[in-house]
């Protein structure tokens, strides 16, 4: 079912075929792959529309001086939350392409490029390694741990990147986890429309885990060295009757769950023991936690108007759309043979909301931020 | 049968009682890594002969001046051929904590350390990263490709490592699987007892290629770099009635294949295109071939008389051990439907052979190289 869908809805889609047939190649021979299938199209059109403004930045920005002493030394880029590769590798083309050029117009000499991709331990890091593109211009490595913590030398790193990763938060708080704290998010699998305790502590957690990224960042670049992190967000956090953003999807989802749980279709503590790890920051919030950091200087900050946003248009590809991106982390807590049944309410539900249904009313927002490692 | 026999044997042979576990999981879990399980007792032994000259040489050899400039810079090591790094964590061990301690001799900083664990891209990075032993005093990397090419920045490496990986060849020469070439290899899966053209079409492979090893590592390693080599060869070339190699083996091996061809139990095409890619230099033609690279200067070259060597003396054991070192490819090419009737017959082998029924005569070495980047 879920094939066919898919199916239908790439036709619809605007991806490029070569990797709509390539994409489903892969479907059909490694079911995992599905859940980044879509956030394909939505992150490659975050990394066109930060394009113009990475290369200007780094064109700006760059110091290349720091790269020479007594010989050129490597120019060592990191992404972090690379996944499997496929967004990476057009961003880290786009990266070193615009430093070779700034380097062309200061010097006579162009570095080597080793660009080190990041992501948690469990990653499918063989995927990675396969897909790397066989032209390319830099030495590909790749590290595993979370970004939350120090993964590289002191001091090692010319140029950061982390792009659709930082509304993951480490864990879910252990508040929202307790049903003797006021923070218990009874009923609920996310912070949305839950009371103010849950959304504090989702907040909480957000901010040191933004502030120990930076810190660890921090660390790991040179001075004077460049970050670019291109963050998942939202407009505001109140709730509108004019529009919506993810986190309004996930508390459609976390309301299908509910209902599922008044039927007996599954345990009611069930649903009080799950909660999606993710946050979505608002510019205010995130240039605060930055600036609490001390340790960068921000360049440039704005807002990219959901460039990749989706344009799906019935309330089945709507569906496939989220399982494909959340069902991971719902089979693993409430079992696969529920699936069908989640995503069928779920379905309904989009069909029967008008502002659901017209993807036009969805007002997520990708946050750029183009920072700079202050000197010691 | 394969497992029975590998609990049995397990149970006699000298590996610490940790791993017997640790690998017998794995096993019943992930057959692959049968090949790794035996190779592991022998390259821990090779790592822990090894030890005290590694140790000495970094104590006298190491220049470690060029790792401060204006602040102190990482130190870089990388291990060519790591596998899923069960050999090689405790390698890398043991080079940082005497790196460690020959700067503390000699400056009050020590440097952040970054490893990075190379094999080819098809090798299991995934199980690699899920291995690393949470106590370490390095930050790890990966990077997938071939050792015969670049695949690190230029001047990015402090040290480089190779251990039990430079007898395999890139790919087995084309001339010995060519029925035109007078270096055809009919009727043979290796060089040993072969025409000479087959064993000079060996050899010239395994020049080749450890001069393109030589060639990409002076490339990657800074001036004054150390590399630790630990090379699988044998003490000559000659066919010997008193001692066998690991060559010899493989010449069993293939006597067992060409007696299953004449019965019919697998075409003679399939023997006539099969051939081991592994070739086992001796010490005089390594040292030829280091020499004429140029940019290294030999500081230490010893033989380590196979000291991890296979104590096993049933001939149900050493099968079972060669089985799980060397299935893989031959499955690959026989298909798995004849491995059990083919380890039959080269047990019914071992067990009617005085010379090879007994481990005492195996006479394969390893060869320790410590070689230093010569100035530029």
């Amino acid at each position: 079912m879920v094939e066919k869908a898919l199916i239908a809805m790439l036709k619809t889609h605007p991806i490029r075929s070569v990797y709509l047939s390539l994409y489903l190649y892969i479907y059909k021979n490694q079911n995992l792959i599905i859940k980044n299938l879509l956030s394909f199209s939505l992150q490659r059109g975050v990394v066109d529309a930060a394009k113009p403004i990475i290369e200007e930045e780094i064109a700006t920005k760059l110091d290349v001086g720091h790269v020479f002493s007594t010989h050129v030394k490597p120019f060592r880029i990191a992404d972090f939350g690379c996944s499997t590769g496929h967004n990476s590798f057009p961003a880290m083309q786009i990266i070193t392409e615009s430093v070779q050029k700034k380097f062309r117009s200061e010097t006579s000499q162009i570095p080597d490029f080793q660009v080190l991709f990041n992501d948690q331990v469990f990653n499918d890091f063989n995927t990675l390694f396969r897909s790397i593109p066989p032209q390319k211009n830099y030495h590909a490595a790749a590290v595993a741990g979370s970004f939350h913590e120090r993964l590289l030398p002191k001091a090692s790193l010319d140029f950061a990147y982390c792009s659709c990763a930082l509304n993951w938060i480490s864990e879910v708080p252990k508040a929202v986890r307790d049903d003797t704290s006021p923070a218990w998010n009874k009923g609920r699998v996310h912070y949305t429309g839950a009371v103010q305790e849950v959304f504090e502590a989702y907040s909480n957690r957000y901010a040191n885990d933004i502030g120990s990224f930076l810190e660890a960042r921090a660390e790991e670049l040179v001075s004077g060295g460049l970050m670019t992190l291109l963050v998942p967000a939202a407009p505001c956090f109140e709730h509108s009757e004019t529009f919506y953003t993810t986190q309004s999807e996930l508390e459609l989802i976390g309301s299908c769950l509910v209902d599922m749980a008044k039927k007996g279709l599954i345990g009611e503590e069930k649903v009080d023991t799950f909660n999606f790890p993710l946050y979505f920051t608002i510019p205010q919030e995130l240039k605060a936690i930055i600036e609490r950091s001390n340790s960068f200087s921000i360049e440039r900050m704005e807002i990219l108007n959901n460039p990749g946003k989706c344009t799906l248009r019935s309330a089945d590809a709507r569906a496939t759309y989220l399982r494909a991106t959340c069902e991971g982390l719902l089979k693993n807590h409430f079992g696969s043979e529920v699936m069908d049944e989640l995503f069928d309410r779920y379905t309904k539900k989009i069909a029967a909301s008008p502002l659901f249904l017209d993807p036009d009313n969805e007002k997520s927002i990708i946050i750029l931020v183009i920072l700079k490692r202050k000197a010691e």
